[in-house]
């Protein structure tokens, strides 16, 4: 199944009936040893990619040799191969418990409660500070949108895919992906860098096409991103974090415009 | 914590150092009868709403005489009160399991396997298709878009918040929440019918200013909500699950225009 479904339509006014291109969603059940972990709706494509991304910056894993081996689950009762599964070293199997800790960091130190900021330290422990990043001047920022617009394939078609891309620092686009959900186009292109043997992706910018919220500055800093920059709004838990860990984050970057978030007003 | 920040920022061409409002993002940890259900992360105010919307989208509580009580955890070690605890009815006490094949419906039988029409059936079982439902005409689709925007408190403000809102078939507003997280929005409108023992919610059309994807379609199937339109592109799954549950979908509802989708092509 493509990125891309038809559907029928009437389109108003007038009410002609039509059809229309809309974004495919699916399930994929993501597996570990066998065992169910997650399943998310996601735009079938770049699969194992986007289980690799999200075992890498949920926390399951830390980098390439963690996973040993990643395959669709073949089943007649998934006739669409909407199922992977992984298998990781030995060392890094007994950790599993990681799971549950990264999604829930709230839960890692009962002492320090349920708040923005107990959240962010919990963050912190398990992905520190980065250390001497990298920065993205001005004039490279500005000209990112417009090229990774070109690069997209299925937004014109379906208005309905989020976008996520990597970018050197001289502006060369090295992978986008697309999804009808933010992280996982965001889990897509990190994966890729994973399963390309060249993680922690510490000399790239990522570029988002809609907002940054706390999860995604949380997935670029456990991956080592030095520069966050979204075509949208960030949260202020996104700036509060970003700021913390030595991330630049860049907001409504668009027009020639955009603003470097500093730190919480 | 009100629904906007302030940080500073560098605002470019020139890098000014500046002001900037940014939606505010925390934790929420839900309770039921003292146990951690989930953590949403979501834009302080009408806590109770988002918790009650969230515990009878997700299939928890069928309705209002399930829930006796939601109330504040008061602790020191929450100083934001970021926790809500929800006391369930006797009867429904012993269906908490219920949350779990809702959030993961895909395991409900495992004889169907993992995919879009698997996920499908499984939903219909929860909530079965609507039965002679409202339909609301081109005339008063077309102007609630400006409604909407015209009742949006914080969005021109920080460009980071989705909102949901209900509409009478005279197209009078009914409810309207923000939030910066999409689902958050939709079960805070729909979490306000519950906790004002009006639900189900079969007599109103839910407009939401982002898209619609399969999770935001089955949280309003769930509330038997006859008619969803949104701002934003629809998914392929959210077509499907909408034309099988006789629910009327409507998609790029703006400018005067929309695209009525009718099924699968």
């Amino acid at each position: 199944m493509g990125p891309v479904t038809r559907a029928r339509v009437r389109r108003h006014p007038g009410g002609e009936p039509d059809e229309d291109s809309v974004v495919t969603e699916e399930p994929l059940e993501i597996r570990v040893e066998g065992r169910p972990l997650a399943v998310t709706m996601r735009t079938p494509g770049h699969d194992r990619e986007l289980a690799a991304g999200f075992l890498y910056t949920e926390g399951l894993i830390d980098g390439p040799d963690d996973l040993t081996a990643l395959a669709r689950v073949r089943d007649p009762l998934d006739p669409q191969d909407n199922t992977l599964d992984a298998r990781l070293a030995a060392g890094v199997r007994a950790d599993e418990g990681r799971f549950q800790s990264a999604q829930r960091a709230f839960y890692a130190s009962s002492s320090c409660g349920i708040c923005g900021k107990a959240t962010i330290a919990n963050i912190l422990r398990g992905a520190p500070p980065l250390e001497r990043p990298l920065r993205a001047p001005p004039s490279l920022l500005v000209t990112l949108p417009q090229a990774m617009r070109e690069a997209q394939s299925a937004f014109d078609r379906t208005g309905g895919l989020h976008a996520a891309a990597l970018f050197d620092l001289e502006g060369r686009l090295e992978v986008l992906r697309e999804d009808v959900g933010r992280h996982n186009a965001v889990d897509k292109v990190l994966g890729w860098r994973l399963l390309e043997d060249r993680a922690p992706v510490d000399d790239r910018v990522l570029v988002v096409s809609g907002r940054a919220g706390f999860e995604v500055v949380q997935k670029a800093l456990v991956a080592r991103v030095p520069v966050l920059a979204a075509v949208g709004a960030p949260s202020s838990l996104a700036v509060q974090l970003a700021a913390e860990a030595g991330m630049q984050l860049v907001g409504f970057l668009r027009d020639g415009r955009f603003n470097e978030y500093l730190s919480p007003g």
